[in-house]
């Protein structure tokens, strides 16, 4: 049966529905508060909480999200994000423009060791139950992924770093935040049973790297893993933007990734003719 | 042993190596062929083939991969990409930045279906084997999928379209191409038998769309899944840029996806007080 | 004369150059602070402005700017930027993609009205220097550019909002900053004075909107105009991510701008007919 | 006076109206003609064009439009565009994601020249009127500018290339339609006269470069100059594609912009502690 104006009209509203925020004209409600009362009321931690999450978290809580935001705001121009940035304004980009390009490029390998660490915890979580062995479930588990040959357990080990100078003092947020009964510290429990885990089947010391700790954090505070990617772009972002800015300001044009003095290798075929009839 | 400043040279030079362009002052080559060669010799199609494949086709396989450019180009507004390429200019966005963010939206879901459709195919070519049988094989590994959940079947049946009116078409030059000994046909065989199979199973008609037939035309010219989503966005962003454009000269601002007068449903909590202390 | 390669080497690393970071084995300085500092000592908004401007700020600049950063978040669906990121993620998207093509259309119509409004109160600040009138200022320059056409005063009026409700509660922030002596009230001045001024031209009240109000904050802080719109993105992208993943978990495949039985109009040629020869 | 629902329906149809293509169940038109006589019929160029233009061009137009197309498909992995393609993938983009990424830095520096060009063809062309003197009046636009301080002509110089090798040739196929009367050839003769402008002006050969003549094909053929960004993009993303794809096959993960071995140069702030009470 044909649908009435009025019955499509409803039907275009719930297209766009969302929980996040109602709007009339010269009121905004965020989850339900007005927005003239949370502007200067809550920081911007609690801001990105309540966006998320749809409820206010405490101040110890914020104090925590917020400690976590801070290391992950830039690894230097080695690192594609930041190289992109900075490559995409000598092009001619606005601001925004050279962060959607770096944004983007914190997909599955850049930007998601976290949200994978975070879904490791949570197996191992769930496999442990509450009354469980973590370091039996957890050695089960990361045995399980290496034999199957999987050569990296994401938050662990650094390329670059023998030890990531983040990790210990997010570690020492943690343990407080566990000591004030902020967070109930299981997960911290867990990321350290790992640690051990991969250190004694690897037979070396693979220690906790950026990615492995902020899980911690994200899964202490309740966060799903997805939305671990998603915090780490919200951080990720200030560096981005630090970079596009600095170089911005140096006006250089067409800033490719090396100086064209180092010329890129040729492994293709040689010189050859196009043959007469290409088309034929 | 640490490297000499030669050897470190070498190593970037290698970084960026590639098989596809080799580039001196004055002279251009791709796949070895120099470009003034190239230009008004090749046409387009054969170009892109080149640039992909590492060889030049002949014309009548450029005529085959051209064909099944021409009409995925558009599919209207209500595609999100042609709907986020309108949107970004209204927000000021150049032609390049409303391309960017368009494109970026042609992922698995929406622009994955001919990729996903090519796997399967393919799928189907390994397990039939040369002298195997296509309809069984399509027939058990489609019931195989359905038994499992998947609910669609990539590159068949329309949400819009009860027939899509861009397959009968390709049908016919892949028909065409086999009579003439440009393909084989095998994947027109393997497409039909899908079709085949998906309409016993179903017991309804599920006729093969634009994904399905470009599919069996990428297969049949050899092009790696991969690639198949690939050309569709080739094919997409010409319908992403025109819809940019025409949508540039109409000088609108910040159009968001409906009028305002239709309001979007707010489905949250009610309108509630920021707590006295939200940063205890 | 051809470099060494060791000069080449050092021309490399240039091309890189950044006074932001500096990252050795097990260690990451920003700005010259050890990060394993930084974690726990500061907050995300004296990071972000750190990495913007290189020296941190107090704990007033940055409560400050951590308000500002809250009332941008949102503003619904019908905003281009939070409709771009639903629709994406319908389309496959992870998170990262998500956020990119909707922070890419924060450009000068839908991002950069803080940034313009900034240039704006720059440029009246400098015609009047520091002894000048600022109303009279800020007449002439306001009624110059209505007389040469342009519509629109960045930071003020709203085609939404008759009183923007976020306005007020951020000036009573930044009268609250001036009496600490946090900061120094002259673009709260400029501000009021740009206000006052068009609503004297236009012979109606046009009050300042959250653009014109952060463009203040930003202002008195010492932010450059193109670090508003930075900073504005920044917030925006805490509702993209939320509205991103909002939409996420709801599992809708390729959500178009509106339901399908709103068809778009079509305005162009009627049905004809492919020329015989087309390509003659 | 309120709308009703059906004038509120009309308007959200109208909100996405377009004259490009019409589409109903089974039915798909591109500017008034049916898909199904599209397919087959008309080449990938004309396509284009029938999308950007509104109606079909002859062969000859379609020809040289196409041969246009073929050499901006790649400048090799030191043009942003294409090396940001590569690192895209190793971040674990899909193709889409790293085409994305990339078209989006063909901004008004990197993908802009042509465009820049053809704008000042125009302004030439109105300038001399039809009966004018080119020479004279390319002369004083092209001194004009370069005495305000414009450093580059668009267009025109190349700062690899002493002699871009893709002028020569695509110049020949214009003349050669000029020739069989498919263009006039003001257009030739406007980058001829700019040539030797710039040439007579800074007292050395300045020769047209790949810009130059794309942007005298396409005005030739009555593109309007940002359509002229938009064709060059359509072409430089079929490389952006192969090398994307090159590098997806090197299963390389997360490359930045240079050798790890070759470090990033710190200019910043020496090592200092934060200070006791940062947050003070």
């Amino acid at each position: 049966m044909k649908k009435t104006a009025e019955e499509t009209l409803a039907d275009a509203s719930a297209w766009w529905d969302t929980a996040i925020i109602d709007i009339h004209p010269g009121k905004i409600a965020i989850r339900g508060y007005p927005i003239e009362e949370l502007i200067g009321n809550v920081g911007f931690a609690q801001m990105i909480w309540l966006m998320l999450r749809g409820e206010l978290p405490s101040r110890a809580q914020a104090d925590l999200l917020e400690a976590a935001l801070v290391p992950g705001v830039d690894h230097g121009p080695h690192a594609p994000s930041i190289a992109i940035s900075r490559m995409a304004v000598t092009c001619g980009l606005p601001i925004n423009g050279a962060m959607a390009s770096a944004i983007n490029v914190l997909d599955d390998i850049h930007g998601g060791a976290g949200q994978q660490c975070m879904e490791l915890y949570r197996e191992i979580d769930a496999a442990a139950g509450a009354s469980g062995d973590l370091a039996a479930t957890a050695t089960a588990i990361i045995r399980g992924r290496i034999d199957s040959g999987e050569k990296i357990v994401p938050g662990f080990g650094h390329r670059f770093h023998p030890i990531d100078p983040r990790t210990a003092p997010l570690f020492a947020l943690v343990a407080r935040a566990q000591a004030a009964g902020v967070v109930s510290g299981r997960w911290a429990a867990i990321g350290h049973a790992v640690e051990a885990a991969i250190s004694a089947i690897k037979k070396r010391h693979i220690p906790m790297n950026i990615d492995g700790i902020t899980a911690v954090i994200f899964c202490e505070l309740g966060f799903e893993p997805e939305l671990g990617r998603g915090l780490f772009i919200l951080s990720r972002s200030v560096g981005i933007l630090a970079h596009a800015w600095e170089q911005k300001q140096r006006g250089r044009r067409i800033m490719g990734p090396m100086p064209r003095e180092i010329p890129f290798r040729y492994s293709g075929p040689a010189l050859r003719a196009v043959p007469v009839a290409p088309s034929a």
